[in-house]
């Protein structure tokens, strides 16, 4: 039985302490879940359309009315939906980011942030901190991990990758961009819609690059992008690059696995090249702010030795690989950072 | 493939739209599965302790430092610890409540709050909103989800119910009780405690029972604890109590239905006797207080026509079944209130 302590005295508990975060807390998967249902059910995309009354858009998302009401007003307490006399109304991000008619609709990235296999990872944290990482690693040479990633990740990471090309592509210039564990290749692929003189290579496990190729073919650059399958662990690099970007990959390894993987981009580096690496970068006290500190977590869940480092921790790795220092610029309103190296 | 929408140029995107809040969103699970693991581990316990650092806590829970630091890190980005140069403390929520030696300890809710068999009711949000409520619905009678309710809730109820408690007990009067869908049986059982003249009757389904028995005995009230087993929709309830307590019941159903249950619980009442009804209720936006109201999407995730109702739909249920005007009491710093109604 439980430590109901009913045999005792009520506790002596200040006017202020409250369960209710604790209480809150322990229900915000259904935040999680809410969301991911919302996109499922195209409620955003209904709203945008005009269908705002909670009878009007069980007919069009084909569900009950009392689910739609009760949705939309969780989402309203979310911050994703406002509520007026005439219905629910977009919010700026929502409309911006869930609507499926925005260019920048990211949806997709329900199918990784919180698919099924992603959750499950998270089923059992105790677990995982008593072992100090996830059961199977997600590091796994070929994991369709990466593939899943690759292929729901690309909108919101767009964002990113079109502000870090804004400052990185040197417009007219002929650069040689090396692409390392490429993904969806956005990141190249943003660089050389900015330049049309830039040659990116993309350098990924075989399957992820299936759909860098794709991407790049739509971005209409497939002539200037190249591919080198692998691991960047194992496949050989010329020394020949004037741009090396380094996109949400540090962060899956631990501090030595990262100089040594910095100390061969090192040398795929012609003198006086750029190193551009794109994180999610806590504060020196990591715990701060929360979005990047929080994604320690994710790494605890996914990776043996990764993490979310902070600014000084990937400078001492640049120098321990041979660079000179660093700096870094935030690449607001996302939440990721852009640290640029000098080779 | 999805909607990359690499090939249009980028999306014009005002400097405040951020996708941080969305992101963040699509992995609030990981705050609730890391808070259970953090009370599975005992690590508030052992903090209280004295043991404040990774690699002693590491010792303490028999877990890895790499774990322990970045479940740390992240239960003090919630909120639940604090970082300091000399290590981790508790926050006073944590000490009150998470902490083991703590008699207000309330680990065990995550043993229904956040079981698996919970999270599972969530694990399709689009599909409960397309039926408008579970596959399952928690109310078929004799369900050991409320076993698990009774067993594992008492902690959290427990502030609740003493509050209640002090304003219903009327010590020294005798009064006899009724406890409608009893569950861990704590609110009448507070009662009883605080008026050595209250007769209790608590009506449950016989499983359930026995945990409000359980706990009757610990408090030593056993001797003027009787119980009704049953649904309260079928038994027999005698004409003969002062006080009756539907706490935390009527969300469970639609309004018809209450009214019917109330019209039932009127006619068991003496004349000038209190219906005391403690609930989560929104205020009339259904959209504030955040726990309040965001309460109707566990109501549409476990019940086909339960709902967070707000002072208003209480107040006309009671009406139309027969009671006066009722006024609402908030039972702050938790998130519940109570209704008081008389007869």
């Amino acid at each position: 039985m439980l430590n109901l302590q009913v045999e005792n005295e009520a506790p002596v508990v200040g006017r202020q302490v409250s369960p209710a975060a604790i209480f809150d807390t322990l229900q915000r998967y259904q935040q999680t879940m809410a969301l991911k249902g919302a996109i499922d059910l195209e409620l955003f995309t209904h709203i945008a359309k005009g269908v705002v009354t909670p009878g009007a858009l069980a007919l069009s998302c084909h569900a009950s009315e009392r689910g739609i009401r009760i949705l939309c007003d969780f989402m309203t307490i979310l911050g994703f939906l406002r509520k007026t006399d005439e219905g629910y109304r977009l919010t700026p991000e929502s409309a911006v980011f869930l609507d499926k008619a925005s260019p920048a609709y990211m949806g997709s990235i329900t199918g990784f942030l919180s698919s099924e296999r992603t959750l499950a990872r998270f089923s059992d944290v105790a677990a995982i901190v008593r072992r100090g990482g996830p059961e199977v690693s997600s590091m796994q040479p070929e994991s369709d991990w990466w593939v899943d990633f690759a292929e729901h990740m690309g909108p919101m990471v767009m964002m990113v990758a079109q502000m870090a090309a804004n400052l990185l592509a040197q417009p007219g210039r002929r650069v040689r961009v090396l692409d390392i564990a490429a993904g969806h290749g956005l990141f190249g692929i943003s660089v050389a819609r900015q330049n049309r003189a830039a040659e990116i290579t993309a350098l990924d496990w075989k399957n992820v690059l299936g759909v860098a190729e794709r991407n790049a073919a739509r971005a209409g650059v497939q002539d200037r992008f190249r591919t080198i399958p692998g691991s960047v662990f194992e496949v050989d690099i010329e020394s020949r690059y004037d741009l090396v970007v380094v996109a949400n990959f540090l962060h899956c390894f631990d501090i030595p696995t990262n100089i040594g993987l910095l100390k061969k981009v090192w040398t795929a580096m012609k003198p006086g090249g750029l190193l551009a690496t794109v994180e999610l970068v806590p504060n020196e006290d990591r715990i701060s702010p929360p979005i990047a500190a929080s994604f320690s977590m994710n790494m605890l869940g996914a990776t043996n030795g990764g993490d979310a480092y902070t600014f000084s921790e990937f400078d001492r790795m640049f120098r321990a690989a041979g660079f000179d220092g660093s700096r870094m610029q935030l690449l607001e309103p996302t939440p990721h950072a852009l640290i640029l190296t000098a080779r």
